[in-house]
Formats: structure tokens, C-alpha cells, sequence
């Protein structure tokens, strides 16, 4: 490892919020509907040898003590004997870092942090305690304290300083039920129900605990609320908390939606005693997570990565309430766009492996509210051409939710960044709509969409070209939304090879994938004609891609243009005829085996030094540029060995470990997983949800 | 004036927001629930004479666009001819500053703010439509642009950065209302129902205003809202608007509790329709209150210095509903604290001028919820005498509201700041009863109220001395709340002598216009014989200080303690048998003549250079500290001209102009209106609210 001092989220599901901890400094803690980590003071140890020094987990700044703005400084009582804090010395310091479980080791110290994940079901179909099980806005924490050597008692603490700027820390609790709490105002805190466990709220961490300011433990003041645990000499004890998110009433703008959760939690208080008293439940959880993934066969490179992508995935989730329905939100990270579609179909392989119906609720809220109908037209040429169904980009930012048929995103007349991303999202739709049916064989949702699927297609042919004759199965026309610019694809930020939409490989092969699923999904409706003008089309498609093969067997990224870029994602839509039902498409003595060769010949010749590898073996999506994208880097390397049967080699394995570095640099560990790299460095789509596309992993070892 | 460039706020009644304006840089905007400026970017300005190029006021930073951050450099589009943005130079822009309109002049650009103040009627009993004015969470705004001598339509603009952690920027409206706005997320906005303003959203304010891009005018993932109005050539027009807040849901911890406001305003959006359906009306009244200050007969200084004091105090007021009844509160300024009651005491001269039923609240509040009973101890000594009623120092801060009993800031065990104030806010508590009673004559409160007067009574005496022979009428003993140490009073950080409650001169005073108003009370309520005993403990008082009147006529600032300190705070008790029915007690040839008179000799001793007074003219309370407070410098001037009849010479008035350079000093003038300065150096009580003592001047015509 290249330093033990990443950040991680450990994220309560759909509730937009992560504890997020690893990096030094005040550089995590509770952080609620942000996009990056919330710079808190995280205060996490124990007493040391002598007695009123303690040491922690690095995870603070040096602060000066509050009370100073109110003291003059001649009237400060003099000889102050405040505590001691310090550091423990990083070497002293070890980690375990799994997907569900993250354990820090610091001398007689044993903290934990908890962050069970594991379907979400239905809340419309599943039983109340089951959801609130998946839901509650709560992680878990342990902390251990071994003072079997030690011939006194001991004070460990955990404690944290919140940066709300409209509410105050405070200490709270229930005679009744037991809690205690710290927490600033009414959307964070950090509860217990252990009755050994105090309560101290201060300005300093040192006079939170102060043993001999007993009577002043709690200042209603205080910015640092703290629990601090006396462990008696001879003792070994574990104390239990939960790390809790709460924001009640209405969310959103443009729409009017609450949390989910509150249906069930109508404040912090009944979050926090719903998950300590399902502690054992919701551990139990996390250690089969854990163990689910330790198990798979993964290198140490895959699962690490695949663990930091899965925490962040869930620090991006949000399931609110709309109109009495859930509605599922994945945040896009740093950027906060509300499920970014091209960021959906990413997800879409881990979200049917977990809980399918959150694909079906987007797809409808994509359908029902963020469609929308369009012209199009052949550039350079003022005609519009009839166009049809399209969807947008995401669905707003920041729980700022964008109106009925628009994106925070999308803008027209502008050239690259911001552009219209029509056709990719109507391809996206059918793909994503692909692998939840092959999953859940929910012929109901299909056949109400059936309309919406035959739209797509009618949208797709349009975009091909207004004369049938003429068609060649790629994209050729732009959207009229894009008002005479060129609409631009996913890799809107990376380089031109990949960022325009029309005549682009990565995205010819994304629309052959969508034929291929639309040929098989109109077979099953009976609709032969239409499932043979599918089948027709993606022969099209393959045909044209091979016949810009180039003499060294590379395609290039954009044909018919002048780029001569080579990119990696030219495989990527490859990953879908696998989980659309069409596995068959993939065949490469099947129809469409010419293509997968020709493909898979492309990967073999650009995956050399300085074409598509970096000099330490980490990916290069594009050989005209220094920035890769992890997440696309990760579905790419599935479809190298399972669809096109690449062999792992030593020196594939290289990459792994680049990608690793990339991501454990402390110049990059601070935004926990980070998708794009410019040459191993964090640049963009920071602290990010995409990594999740390497849950495809998962399903090599079942081959 | 020293600068035209200081900060005041904009601030509705009771919604604890403020629209702060005036400090250079991006150091004012929507600021809800904190103790400081917003440090937002406000855009307000016009195009200039060239097209594309804009001048505005220099209430903003200069920034980086926020594009960059997704477009790689190569691609950001060649030639980008985007408008230029550039401040209004210092000498060209002018201000007229009044207390409840704010207008700033430059070029063709006239900017007014108008926060409208009047009465806040009682919302249990006042019409709705009343109560919807004094309390809808806005404050109103005209803009007009002259561009009568211009040749061409002209672009203005006013727009600002949120900086919300959690909620994004939006453009909202509604067709039916007419309402257009911009804002960010349900919680502050920018709206107006104007049908020629037009709404932009981008990620820098030239962006918004390039009228080249009007396609792309609003952009989802933009930073910064503007409103845009284009002024056509040879016309002058004026646009309103509605700055608005809102906070829906529980706000409070400790107990839950909404603001007011959300009975009648569900959402933002109706707050702004109301505001701006009602602007005739709330203008006309901001005019009203701007009048009645006009032609109040105060000086230049005087008016600027109340005309700041009180909109700082509007900054911090709040009005919640608690088990269906009104919670008022004043928050402390920076420190947040609610009701701090020291405070109190000295709003409560603004409070019964303006709406005496916020004062009964307070009182009900801390009788009911903030009351507390003790034992109250000797100095040095253990042993425990009976004590009695008293009351907290604050009901908590920033929102959490502290527990039945405590304050926030007391702390047992603690020397100097932080330690119990329980004898100052026993007296705070009469002193303000009486106010409100002599002003409302609330019969039926009063009687309500009699056992929690005379608790008051017995609980004075008994902090007086256990054995009634020895009482003195002044404070000899502490609460058993401060665990042995020494209570304090309202000028903690000041310096001991008059941060020491026991035998402090300060407090004395204020024990003796008790007792006189307790002596008034109950001769009313015909309890003859506590009434004489209050005669006597008022009448031991003035003894008391009478006998320990220096050679020169000063009094020291602890009487028996060794403390020598010259204080100006000793007449500040002489203010209240003026508002509590007692206005005899102060007549020079009357029962408490010799106290009056030798108050005043003490007063003309300590007024003179470097005793009392800084080299400015300013007034130092304390002749052994550099700090001084502002507010209770405004309560001591009132005293010295009206109660004590000092003349008030050029010299004295220097004062004034010495404290008005104090506030309009710029490394003063961010915070508005500051009550700590030291040697005229804002340090402590920033963004105040407690300088409305100095509506007592308004009284001094009235004589």
C-alpha cells in the first residue's frame, strides 16, 4: 500500500450523507448532501501512559481554544493544566480496510467503523423493519480499549466538531430509552446507549477531557462535543455508537421531496436508537459484505479498489419520497448531479446485482418527467429531420431538481463541455432497460414500456439517417436541442476522440449493443419485422466499424473525421449483449464474430507503451490524452477477459496496481475514489460514485 | 463620515436572516442563522457606456470561472469574447444611509434596500394580514436605471452567490403568480414579479450577463443568479424586488420548534409573492420609520449610530412557535446565545417601545422554563444560607435551546467568564417587569406573575445577608450554582471591576432601582409591609454607597474589596425608576437625593481624559480596562443628560463623533454594529444587537 492515509466513505444507504475518514488532518466527519469530504475535526483515542496525555488517530488540526474570543487575555486563570493531545506516530498506527468494515489499530486502541451495505428492497412491496434496516441514516462504530496491562483507569473518547454554519453542537439524550448523544443541531450526531459512556461538549478537545473539569463537562457552548469512555484498570471493553444523518421535511427544489427515511425516522434521536438497537443485525451485515468480497477471488489491487468504489457509490445515494413514490437518486459526486444518465448505465451492473428496482424507478423518472422529443439534423445543413424520444443528462444538481424535460447539464449552441448528449442518453436508456429486464424478467415493466422502447428505436433510426437507404447503424444527425453544435458523449471533459457523439467508435459499438438488445426484445414481443430492421441495423453498425479498420487492426476513435485517435473504450459497449440477454451476439464464430475479432484486435494493438498504457501500465483511454477514467478502466478490463478472452498476463496485472497508487497518492487519497486520473492525478469527477462498474469482477470468477 | 463602505443589515422581524450590504468584497449577502456577514458575492450594477462592459457596486471578489473546473484547457473554446465586470469607482458612488432605507448611488444607478420596522403585533391576537407584514421573511429592494440620455437599451443587474453547503443555486418561478426568481436551494432568494426582468444562472456573473448568450442564459449547474433588465434607450425605470428567507420544519433542539413565519409562508416562494404583492404598503412604512428618526431632533451621529444599532438588532430576532404560542427570541449577535437576559435588560427599553408583549414573553419564558432556586454561600465560607429563585443567563445558543434551568454559558466551578451572573439576572428579571408593566399596565400579567415578584424579593434579601441585621442592600453573597466561586455580572469580559458581581457598585445600583420598583409594586397590590422592607433594602443601598464616596466623589467599582476602579456604569441603574413607575426616586431634593446627586459628582469625576474618557472623546466605562461597550455607553449618555441633568457641551458631544468613527472604522465596519471595541477596536459582541439603548435618546425630546 502506498499510505494507509486515504479517505473512505462510510455511508448510510440513500440518505446522502458519508463519514468519511482516513486522510490526516480535519479532512473528514459527517458529511451531509456534500460533494467532497466535510474538513471536520475527528477526535479518536485514548489516554496514554501518563496520565493526562492522550493520543489519537491523526485526524484533526491543532485549534486555538474557543474561549479565548470571550477572555481577555489578562484574565485567563493563570496555570492552566489543561490535558495533553498528541498524535499516535503513524507507524504505531495500522488499518484494515475491507468494503464494509474499516478497523484502525493504534496502540491499546481498536476502532471501527461499520458501513453494512446489502439490497435496499421495494419500500412499496418490503416489510416496514426491513427497510428501515436498509435505510436508517446511521453507521456503526466499536472502539475497543485493551487496559489489561494497565494499573489505572484510562479515558478513551470519540468526538468530532461539526462546521454547520446555522446550528450549534449540543448534548442530548433520553432518560427512557437510554441515548446519549453528541451532535450539532439536528442533522448529525454520534449516540450511544452504553450507560458507561459520558457525554462532554467544550471548546477545546482537551477540555472535553479534562478529568479534572467533571463539573464543567458539558458547556452549552462548546464547538467539540466528545464521548469519552473510563475503562478501569485490568479491563478490556468495547463501546458501541452509531454515527448518525438526519434532515427532516421537504429537500428538493423544483419538486417537493423528503428522505425516505423520515417516513420512518422523524428525527435524529429515533435514527439513532433504531440502529443501536439493530446493532448486531446491521454488523453482522457488514462482516458478510466483508467476507462476500474477500471471498471472490479478487487480487488485493481489484478488492481494495473495489471496496473504496463500493463506500463511495453509497456516500452519492438518496431515496427520497415523490408523490407518494420512492424516488432513487445517485449524486454525482464532487458534482452533485442528480442521477447523470451516463453515469446510470455505468451503475446499472451493480444496482441489479443489489436491488433492481432502483433501475426501474429511474428509468420511469427518466421516461415520465426527463424525456423529451427532438429534431435532428446532418451538420452543416440547416434542415431539420423528424428526430424523436430522447432523455436528458441527469435529472438536476443538488437536490435542485431541473424541470420536466431538461438537465443541469445540457445547453444549446455550445461546442463541447455542456453540449447536448441526445443520442447517448436514448442508447443509454434501452442498455440500462436491457439488464434490468434480463435480470428480473419483469415482463409488467416491459410491456408498459414496450411504447417507450419503440420510440427509442424509431429515435435511433432518425438519428441514423432521414433516408433508410442511407443508414450505416451509427449516429450521423444531431439533436435539434444542440442548436447547430455537435452533441458530445460521457467523455465530455476528456479528449475530442471520444467527446463528440456523431460517427464516434465508443459509442457506435454502445448503439450496436442497443440493436442487438432491441432485435432480441421485439422478437420476444412477436414484432418480427421490427426485430429484423434491429438485427439489420446492428449488422450496419458492425459493418461500417469494420470497415474503417485500420492495416494495424486498430479502429479509429472518430471515423470518417480525421481523428485517428485509439481508444480503449471502443470495447466498452461490448459488456452489454452479456447482461441484455443476447450473450450469443458476443460468440466470435456467431453473426457478429467479425466485429468482437476486429475488437479485440483494436484492444491488442493499442494496449502498448505510450499508445493506450502509461509508463507505470495504468490505462490510457485515449492515446491523445493524459486523462482516464478508473471507472471505465475497470468495465474495460472485464470486457478484455470475459468478452474478448484477453489474457491476464503479470504485466496486465501491472495496471492494477498503477490504478491502486493513482488512488492511494496522498496528492489524490483526500477525495476517497476519484474517476478521472491526468496521468495518475485526481483532476475531476472527485470523491465519485462510477467505480462500481468493477462489481463486474464479481462475475469473472463465476465463468 | 469615515467610510461610506461599512456594513448594516437588511433584516426582516423575527426570521433571524439578514440581507447584510456594504463592506467592499464578498463580504455581505443572505445571511440566515449566523452571527457574521455571509461573505457572498452581491452583484448590483449596470452596463456602461461601452456595450459589454459593466460596472457594479464592489460588493463581490473577483473569481475564477467555475467552468474550468470540467473543461480541459485545450478545449475551452478560442477567443471566449465574454463581458468585462468592473467595480464602480470609491468617488463615484454615494450612499444615503437611513434607518430603514438604504440607498446607493453611481453613474445612472439608483440601489435601495428597505427593511421595514413597526410594531410586531402580537400574533395570538392580531389580525393575520398584520402579522403576515411584520413577519414575511423579506426585505424589499428598488433598482431603477436612468438611461434617459442614453442612445441604447442598457442592461442592469442584481444577483448573488449562495453559499449554502448544501443546496444549489436554482432559477424558479411560476406563470400563474408572475413570479420570477432566482435563489438557492428553499432557503434565500431573489425574486420579483416584474414580467420585464429575466432570470440567468451561470457559473460567473459575465456569463449571466452576456447578452450574446441568451440560449444559454440559464445553466442548471451555474453558481451565481442573476436578475437582468434591459433599460430601453431614452427611458428611466425602476425594478422591485423581494430578498427573501425561509426555513421550513423544525429549526430548534432542546425543545422543537418552527419558525412563526411558516404559518402563514409554506415555502419561499409565497414569503416573496407576499413581499412583493405588499410592497407599496411595507415601503411606506419603511419611509414612515426613516421619517420618525428624521425629525427625531438627534444629531448626525446620534441617528447613524441608533440607525445601524437597530437594524443589527433586527438581524438577530426570531420568532418561533412552541406548544402553539410564540417563543421570542433575540439571538446574541456573533455569539448566538437566545436571550441572553443581560441583554434583554437592555432591549427591553426598544422592546415595550415597539411590541411590550415580546418582553412579557421573555419573562414568561424564563419564569416558567429558565428559572432556577439555589442556596446562596459567603465568600470563604461553606456553609449554606437559604437562596431562592433566579434565573439563567441565556436559554441557550444558536438554536439548541438548553435544558429547563440551564443556560448555555454558566458553568459551576469556574473563575471570571463562564461563572453564574444569578443575582444580575434576578434583578434583570424585576427591572424588566417592571418596564413592561409600567408601560403596558397588564393588570392581569402582573397579578399572574405576583409570587414569582416576591420570590424575587426574598431571593434579592437573601442574597443580601442570611441575618436580616446585616443586610445592606447589596449583594454579599454567591450562588451554590457557582460551586464556590464568584458569581460575575453582564460585563464578563471586561475586567474585575465590573465583572465581579458581590459588592460591585454596578450591580448595586440596579439592586436599589429594584427594590424601589418592588416598593412601588407592592404598595399597588397593598402588601404594605414588603413594600416598607423594600423602601428599606433600597434605602440601605443608598447608605451603603453613600458611605464609601471617596474625597474627589467617585465611588470605587468594588466598594470593600480593594478595587479602585473608576466605573460609568454606576449610573446605569438610574435608568430604570424612570420606565418602572418611579420616576420620584430620582429627584435630586427626594428620598434618594443624596444617592442621585452623588452618582452625578461621581459621574463629572471620572469624565475626564484617561480616566473615563479615550484621547478620541470616546467614553471608557471602566478607567482600568481599554475595552468599552458601545451599548451601554449609549444607556450611560441617555442617564447622565436626562437623570442626572449634566450639561451636554461640544466636548461631550465629541463622544458621538469619536464612537461613530468607531463603527465606521474599516477594520470595524464588516461587522455592522459591534458593542466590544477596545480603545475603538471592535474585539468581541460583533454584528450586535444591543445597541438599541439608544432609542432612550428618542425620549430626551420628548422631555
Amino acid at each position: 500500500m502506498n499510505t494507509i492515509f486515504f479517505n473512505a466513505h462510510h455511508a448510510p444507504m440513500g440518505a446522502f450523507a458519508t463519514f468519511t475518514l482516513g486522510y490526516k488532518g480535519a479532512k473528514g466527519g459527517f458529511g451531509l448532501e456534500i460533494g467532497k469530504p466535510a474538513d471536520q475535526n475527528v477526535y479518536i483515542g485514548l489516554e496514554g501512559k501518563n496520565p493526562g496525555v492522550f493520543k489519537a488517530l491523526p485526524f484533526y488540526a491543532t485549534s486555538d481554544d474557543e474561549r479565548k474570543r470571550y477572555i481577555e487575555e489578562d484574565l485567563a486563570p493563570a496555570g492552566d493544566s489543561s490535558p495533553v493531545l498528541d498524535s499516535f506516530r503513524d507507524k504505531a498506527i495500522s488499518r484494515q480496510f475491507k468494503v464494509s468494515s474499516d478497523t484502525w489499530l493504534a496502540g491499546d486502541l481498536r476502532f471501527s467503523v461499520y458501513s453494512p451495505f446489502f439490497p435496499i428492497p421495494d419500500p412499496l412491496r418490503a416489510p416496514e423493519n426491513e427497510c428501515m434496516l436498509a435505510l436508517v441514516p446511521a453507521v456503526l462504530v466499536e472502539l475497543t480499549v485493551d487496559n489489561l496491562a494497565s494499573g489505572r483507569a484510562r479515558r478513551a473518547f470519540l468526538g468530532y466538531q461539526g462546521n454547520d454554519p446555522y446550528s450549534h453542537m449540543r448534548v442530548f439524550g433520553d432518560e427512557s430509552s437510554g441515548l446519549r448523544a453528541v451532535g450539532q443541531g439536528r442533522i448529525t450526531a454520534l449516540a450511544t446507549i452504553d450507560p458507561h459512556v459520558k457525554c462532554s461538549l467544550n471548546m477545546s478537545i482537551e477540555k472535553c477531557l479534562d478529568p479534572g473539569a467533571e463539573r464543567q463537562r458539558v458547556f452549552g457552548l462548546g464547538h467539540i462535543g466528545s464521548m469519552l469512555m473510563d475503562v478501569p484498570a485490568g479491563t478490556k471493553q468495547t463501546f458501541r455508537f452509531a454515527l448518525c444523518f438526519h434532515r427532516e421535511g421537504m429537500v428538493t427544489t423544483g419538486i417537493e421531496a423528503p428522505y425516505w427515511y423520515t417516513r420512518y425516522f422523524r428525527n435524529i434521536e429515533a435514527a439513532a436508537l433504531f440502529a443501536l438497537r439493530n446493532f448486531d443485525t446491521l454488523k453482522a451485515r457488514a462482516l458478510e459484505a466483508d467476507a462476500a468480497i474477500e471471498h471472490a477471488g479478487l487480487s488485493d489491487d481489484q478488492r481494495f479498489q473495489m471496496a473504496l468504489a463500493i463506500r463511495s457509490y453509497y456516500g452519492s445515494t438518496e431515496l427520497l419520497e415523490w408523490q407518494n413514490r420512492p424516488f432513487w437518486i445517485v449524486n454525482e459526486g464532487e458534482y452533485r448531479m442528480i442521477n447523470t444518465f451516463d453515469l446510470t448505465v455505468d451503475h446499472v451492473f451493480f444496482e441489479t446485482r443489489m436491488n433492481p428496482w432502483t433501475v426501474r424507478n429511474t428509468l420511469d423518472m427518466f421516461a415520465d418527467r426527463f424525456s423529451y422529443r427532438d429534431k435532428v439534423l446532418l451538420p452543416g445543413n440547416p434542415e431539420e429531420f423528424a428526430g424523436g424520444i430522447s432523455f436528458t443528462h441527469d435529472m438536476g444538481v443538488a437536490n435542485a431538481v431541473s424541470p420536466p424535460g431538461y438537465s443541469s447539464y445540457e445547453q444549446p449552441g455550445i461546442d463541447g463541455c455542456f453540449s447536448y448528449m441526445s443520442h447517448e442518453q436514448l442508447v443509454n436508456w434501452l442498455l440500462c432497460a436491457g439488464v434490468y429486464f434480463a435480470k428480473t424478467h419483469d415482463e409488467n415493466w416491459l410491456s408498459g414500456r414496450m411504447n417507450t422502447v419503440e420510440a427509442c428505436f424509431l429515435s435511433m433510426l432518425n438519428r441514423d439517417h432521414p433516408d433508410p437507404a442511407r443508414r450505416t447503424g451509427i449516429m450521423k444527425l444531431d439533436s435539434s436541442r444542440a442548436a447547430s453544435k455537435a452533441e458530445i458523449t460521457t467523455y465530455d471533459s476528456l479528449d475530442a476522440s471520444l467527446g463528440q457523439a456523431r460517427n464516434n467508435l465508443y459509442l457506435a459499438v454502445k448503439c450496436w449493443a442497443a440493436y442487438v438488445f432491441l432485435e432480441f426484445v421485439f422478437l420476444r414481443e412477436g414484432k418480427s419485422e421490427w426485430a429484423q430492421q434491429a438485427a439489420q441495423q446492428a449488422s450496419r453498425c458492425a459493418q461500417t466499424l469494420l470497415s474503417h479498420v485500420k492495416e494495424d487492426g486498430h479502429i479509429p476513435a472518430v471515423i470518417d473525421e480525421n481523428n485517428d485517435s485509439r481508444i480503449i473504450p471502443a470495447i466498452e459497449g461490448l459488456v452489454f449483449p452479456l447482461y441484455t440477454g443476447s450473450p450469443e451476439a458476443l460468440n466470435p464464430s456467431g453473426r457478429f464474430g467479425a466485429l468482437v475479432k476486429a475488437l479485440k484486435k483494436h484492444f491488442e494493438t493499442i494496449m502498448v507503451r505510450d499508445v493506450c498504457l502509461f509508463d507505470d501500465g495504468g490505462w490510457k483511454l485515449s492515446s491523445t490524452s493524459t486523462n482516464s477514467w478508473l471507472s471505465k478502466i475497470y468495465l474495460c478490463q472485464f470486457v478484455a477477459r470475459k468478452v474478448l478472452g484477453v489474457p491476464w498476463t503479470e504485466k496486465a496485472r501491472r495496471s492494477d496496481a498503477a490504478h491502486v497508487a493513482w488512488l492511494q497518492d496522498p496528492g489524490n487519497a483526500y477525495y476517497s475514489w476519484s474517476d478521472q486520473m491526468h496521468a495518475g492525478v485526481a483532476k475531476g469527477s472527485l470523491y465519485y460514485p462510477r467505480g462500481v462498474t468493477s462489481v463486474l469482477w464479481l462475475d469473472e470468477q463465476a465463468a
